[in-house]
């Protein structure tokens, strides 16, 4: 089967790192991004880790669970990146309705071996 | 405003190739990807031009017409890369009521100046 073999285990362990980084402790995350890293969040561009966190901390609600569903990757052009590409539904509050978001990363390896967020794009999709 | 300038023209005029070119003859789609390039279509993996061609070809409709309605864009950490972040809505053969689609390119850069499709990934948003 050429099915879930591109770099899926990779993108699995940092989409789990991510959201549950997302959903404790939003402040946090900048561990996962660099210098050079982008945001765009609902057309809102970012640019670094500090303003990264700075914009993801400062959205409106108090609590968040993102409920992934589906994660796709693929080895990018960039050697040893990994474009990572996610559906699922949100949760925010109180809110028992689900919001439905898409988000696409691009993971580049760190000199120790290790990976970080070079692109962050969001979008909730509505409908 | 940091709204809407990374490399946003040249992802609209990608984007308004590629589904041109999808809706009006698949076939043609080769020329925008190389023999590395990458296709995860609903978790279907298929490398290089010739074999993305022959899964779109083998769609299971007749007509299709594509209304992206988010074009969003950053640059990769590939050297004059771009991530493409595309969400719409699409028809198929004589349905009015549309299914939402997410899709992401990398288009990177060639020889001759222009760019190809190096990372492609399309999932339909089913509720």
């Amino acid at each position: 089967s050429t099915q879930s073999t591109w770099d899926d285990q990779i993108a699995q362990q940092f989409v789990q790192a991510y959201y549950g980084m997302f959903d404790t402790n939003r402040s946090t995350l900048g561990s996962l991004y660099s210098d050079q890293s982008l945001l765009t969040f609902e057309g809102s561009q970012h640019v670094g880790a500090a303003a990264i966190v700075a914009k993801l901390t400062s959205l409106g609600f108090t609590t968040v669970r993102h409920e992934y569903q589906i994660v796709d990757a693929q080895p990018s052009a960039f050697p040893n990146g990994i474009i990572v590409f996610v559906t699922g539904n949100l949760f925010v509050d109180n809110e028992t309705n689900p919001l439905k978001f898409a988000q696409v990363f691009q993971l580049c390896p760190t000199p120790q071996g290790s990976y970080y967020c070079h692109n962050d794009l969001f979008r909730l999709n509505v409908g």
